[in-house]
């Protein structure tokens, strides 16, 4: 959110949104790393050629960690205004410069008071587990597990972890960062093709958290755990390295929910006054 | 069906039925080739390994298309009655030495007289198709179109297409095949998240059929041709080169109807009567 010189950019900046799919198998997750390939990477680069700037900065509503998917990543970045074109031939010709494994689904123009990490109010994942014998049509979209699970179990104990908590248990600390957080859903459901579908919503993730969560509660269903262990786990406030994180594969980055344009500054506001800067906000 | 042996075998054969999933994507189809990855090739080298016999010949009901992915093909092999162990265990060490892109997710032992491929009354296979932007979650799995389709009028075209026909128009010719099929089902639906899903059933099909039945019924959906054009292309009963093939990675084997085991010779016998010994029949 830094101001733009007048110098460089006359006539001002115009802020891009979009909204964003990849498959993160061979990804190191969202954000930039040195020497190694990141969705943001590869999305600056393509977006830079193609609006021939010198480096456009593409922030996202969740930086998702290596190997997870996402369905409806949402993006914003910045351009010189005299350089905004119809936002289909823009995404169409961003897309031609992305690699098969990233899309841009669809660009708009929104106001300078659009942040696709701080204007949101929730980020919603889901996370998918089959049973039985290992198949290859699966395999980079679920989780498999080979132990019996309880569904119904897995459900009911999620529901206690609802609400405003210190997920500490289920984040990697990181200095400057809080891990308190509002869960707002945790369902589990069987489909009727035996696939285990969970939800996950929350304000906000640490780094990890999603798949903690799902390890956590996947060990209730295997009946290592029961509910109230849960509870005293996520009480603890420790991270205990013999709860499984659930693998990354599983794992998709749904969508991202915003409140109504009038009131994108004001969430801003809202997130920066409870983060204080929390780099791990996403 | 050749006998062995009494020599080599003194116990006899016993035959095996597997369900089998493959991702075709990084597979030349099913059937061997010389210096070619294929599933059978893999297949075969790993129930050999596992059985500990020279060499087993897996059989299956449908010769996939390099490209095309199966959920539910099924094989037969023969292998010496005393190698003969639980078909649970048999299936875990078999798929621990085929790679991740295929496995077997069932086995069941079974009489001489059942043969994937001549017993087989049916074979099912569904085809989908995707509308807008590229999407890298639907790229190995589903074709994109970026036309507008009218899936009622591909759903009302294929109709014409049911029942007993010589299909050498989507069919590519080989000597010594018949190209009549009994086509059971071609239905085209719309999903609720836009998917166009093609179910098509036949007796059987001959090589690259299904993508041909897609691809020209595709041309009706995006205005080119209209029904009466397909009839015409059927009874003209020649393949043209700019009736468009539609692409493998949205093809997926999905499923074989058989008889009940008390008719298995009976069908195998009627097939080889109507096809006689048509190497094309799958």
């Amino acid at each position: 959110m830094s101001e733009p010189s007048d110098a460089v950019m006359p006539g001002g900046l115009s802020r891009i949104r979009g909204t964003v799919a990849y498959d993160g198998k061979n990804f190191s997750g969202w954000g930039m790393q040195p020497d190694a390939r990141t969705v943001q990477g590869v999305m600056e680069e393509a977006i830079s050629t193609v609006m021939r700037v010198p480096r456009v900065v593409v922030q996202s509503a969740g930086r998702t960690d290596a190997g997870v998917h996402a369905r409806g990543q949402v993006i914003h970045f910045d351009i010189p205004h005299e350089r905004v074109i119809n936002m289909v031939d823009m995404a169409y010709k961003i897309n031609a410069l992305l690699p098969e494994d990233v899309s841009i689904l669809e660009l708009e123009e929104t106001s300078m008071d659009f942040d696709a990490r701080f204007s949101a109010l929730s980020r919603s994942y889901v996370y998918l587990i089959y049973r039985g014998v290992r198949n290859p049509l699966l395999r980079d979209w679920a989780h498999r597990s080979w132990l019996p699970l309880d569904v119904a179990a897995m459900h009911e104990a999620s529901q206690q972890l609802l609400g405003l908590h210190d997920f500490a248990a289920f984040c990697k600390k990181r200095e400057g960062s809080t891990t308190i957080r509002t869960l707002m859903r945790f369902d589990w459901n069987e489909q009727p093709d035996g696939m285990i579908r969970v939800d996950v919503q929350a304000d906000a993730f640490c780094y990890s958290m999603v798949r903690a969560l799902v390890g956590a509660v996947l060990s209730i269903g295997e009946g290592k755990n029961d509910a109230g262990w849960l509870v005293n786990y996520l009480e603890g406030k420790q991270r205990r390295p013999e709860v499984f994180a659930a693998p990354a594969c599983g794992l998709t980055f749904d969508s991202v929910e915003y409140p109504p344009p009038s009131e994108y500054a004001a969430r801003i506001k809202e997130t920066l006054r409870m983060r204080e800067e929390d780099d791990g906000a996403y």
